[in-house]
């Protein structure tokens, strides 16, 4: 395979740090609206540019496009999103939730995979692991944000990689890193919160806090 | 710790397209320029806004900043790096090294560390892990692309971790994740080539190419 240069895609205006702080997980996706490929090659050359240990470039996507291949791997994600949760709580449906539990919305995003207009599942082949497939997923969440599509990342589970891997004849070299739905949202978000950095910070050492609140 | 909300800064107004695809490692850092503070904060606040596994927000950076701190770091740095070189080539210093080899750069990196503005360190503390904090760290090096300051992703090396975790007091539920040299960059550097993404993407299945060249 021989390495090429790529031009920066002109729909990539937004300001970086509006696509950063406004950057959420999307998890309500417009079924009505498709993406277009010329929006998947963005994201993905996007991908394509973030570093990767020693430049060795492992990271290769698969993008599911067509709709009785979503609707037969949406059923597979509802499956392992429910393993996920028998796991950690011991929920087997909806009805062992708590009214109040945070995983409402995954919930129905996990109902909802089957309509989703697109979904990108990340891998690695060789040696490459998730510190070489991370930066380029992000990269490709922020391109996605800029082009005004909703994205979230999330997970599959050991119960049913085999049968992802075999309905889309992966290599046994390939290691799987994530699940990216990708759609038009559908409602509207307000901003995120997070930690703020003059707590998850250290100055010159672990305990000591950065000048700034 | 309580959550708040951010404040988008001010100077990210870089295109993001321009950012992400002139984003590159830079290897070559003025010394006797400095970064400033305001600087660090955005870099790390914007990777405070990057997703994490069901944000549990797990990272944590370690700011060196101090001369003789990034003095005694850059030399367990330059040790990391060479015992690297030697389980992966057998190599001991330079003069094992090939002339033409791809990673003559490095090598004065691992030279010059001690020298670097700024040193930055990521964690994640608990159950998090590096798919919680690479996207944290793509935002990071972004950030720093469009205020102008290069950086580059390198690790360290079990030979010197203990010593590191002590230099910095890092609690025992820490993981370490990466090494990132921050500073203004000595030089000119062109543009990165990538893998065409018509031949590291799947279209529906592994092997099918997607509708782009």
């Amino acid at each position: 395979m021989e390495m090429t240069y790529i031009d920066t895609p002109a729909d990539l205006t937004m300001q970086i740090g509006e696509a950063m702080f406004t950057q959420r997980a999307i998890r309500r996706l417009r079924s009505d609206k498709p993406v277009s490929d010329a929006d998947l090659k963005t994201v993905l050359d996007a991908a394509s540019k973030a570093p990767s240990g020693g430049n060795t470039q492992p990271g290769r996507f698969l993008v599911i496009r067509e709709r009785d291949t979503i609707k037969a791997f949406g059923k597979l994600y509802h499956e392992a999103w429910w393993a996920k949760r028998r796991d950690a709580y011991g929920w087997k449906n909806r009805s062992d939730m708590p009214e109040d539990s945070p995983y409402k919305m995954a919930a129905l995003l996990a109902d909802e995979m089957v309509d989703a207009p697109v979904i990108i599942l990340a891998f690695t082949i060789g040696r490459g692991g998730a510190s070489s497939i991370f930066p380029g997923v992000q990269n490709l969440l922020l391109a996605a944000r800029a082009l005004g599509l909703g994205s979230v990342l999330t997970t599959l589970h050991a119960d049913v990689m085999e049968r992802v891997n075999q309905m889309f004849s992966v290599p046994a070299d390939a290691e799987f890193h994530c699940c990216i739905p990708l759609g038009y949202p559908r409602g509207n978000f307000g901003p995120t919160r997070r930690f703020p950095t003059s707590q998850t910070t250290g100055w010159n050492s672990w305990g000591a806090a950065p000048p700034w609140k």
